[in-house]
């Protein structure tokens, strides 16, 4: 196995028996040495927002002191989800390595295919509505107004 | 403006004048109260998954001690980024109003529409390989020997 691939791996199998969340690890690395190490924890922080790749990236954040992680590659045991795959491109990381796929995790019982439904506009899923556009759009004009230097 | 969504938007506002993170505010509410609120903390937290959205969902789960937030309701002062969906879909809400949109977000410089093209299958914005399958996907074999009650 690749090698930064089965320190992922070791996370996932230690999440997983010390019952902290499902079968999932990830690593992040830049040049060459790795930044974060983190598995699901999702049933030990009952956080349904802290897969392995979301707790990796937030790690790494708070190391390298920046929401950009641009130039970090992330190995990962299994294709992210989207919320993941959304976190891993807000955090600019452009390479992503992972094992096992959405099939796989399916017979776990982790199934994302609705996600992509409703991702894709199928609202079956979901209820999405839309209330009270034109004041909330006035924000970004307020943002507009302000100086940036960071976002 | 409705009410719930006044307090999103006014979390929006205070986010924004604190330099903490964009303009984005979101409220999670049960039975008819609020269970959480939150701001964008990109700035503030250096972390990129800080979306109002994700930290009112980890306000919440924190409060009501579970990862499923069924039965919930969310405001958020814009439609919710991929990422963001996919938590609200993990976290199991069901019902989400939100104000502003993809277009509006766009024009404060927070544009989401590769997310959208990446997860249609363009892989163009991020290089996303597959390794060492076989061992990860065993992965779920080990977790499906184990008895879960609670995921």
């Amino acid at each position: 196995m690749n090698k930064w691939m089965e320190i992922a791996y070791d996370e996932a199998i230690s999440g997983m028996s010390a019952n902290e969340g499902g079968p999932f690890g990830a690593v992040i690395i830049k040049n060459g040495e790795i930044i974060s190490s983190a598995h699901n924890e999702v049933l030990l922080c009952k956080d349904p927002t802290a897969h392995a790749e979301i707790n990796a990236i937030r790690i790494a954040s708070k190391k390298l002191n920046s929401f950009d992680l641009s130039g970090c590659t992330l190995y990962t045991t299994c294709m992210p989800c989207p919320m993941c795959l959304g976190a891993i491109m807000w955090a600019r990381i452009g390479h992503v390595y992972f094992g096992a796929t959405k099939e796989d995790a399916a017979r776990g019982g982790f199934d994302d295919a609705r996600f992509y439904e409703m991702l894709k506009g199928d609202a079956k899923s979901l209820d999405l509505q839309q209330i009270d556009h034109k004041e909330n759009a006035k924000l970004f004009d307020i943002w507009n107004q302000q100086t940036h230097t960071m976002y």
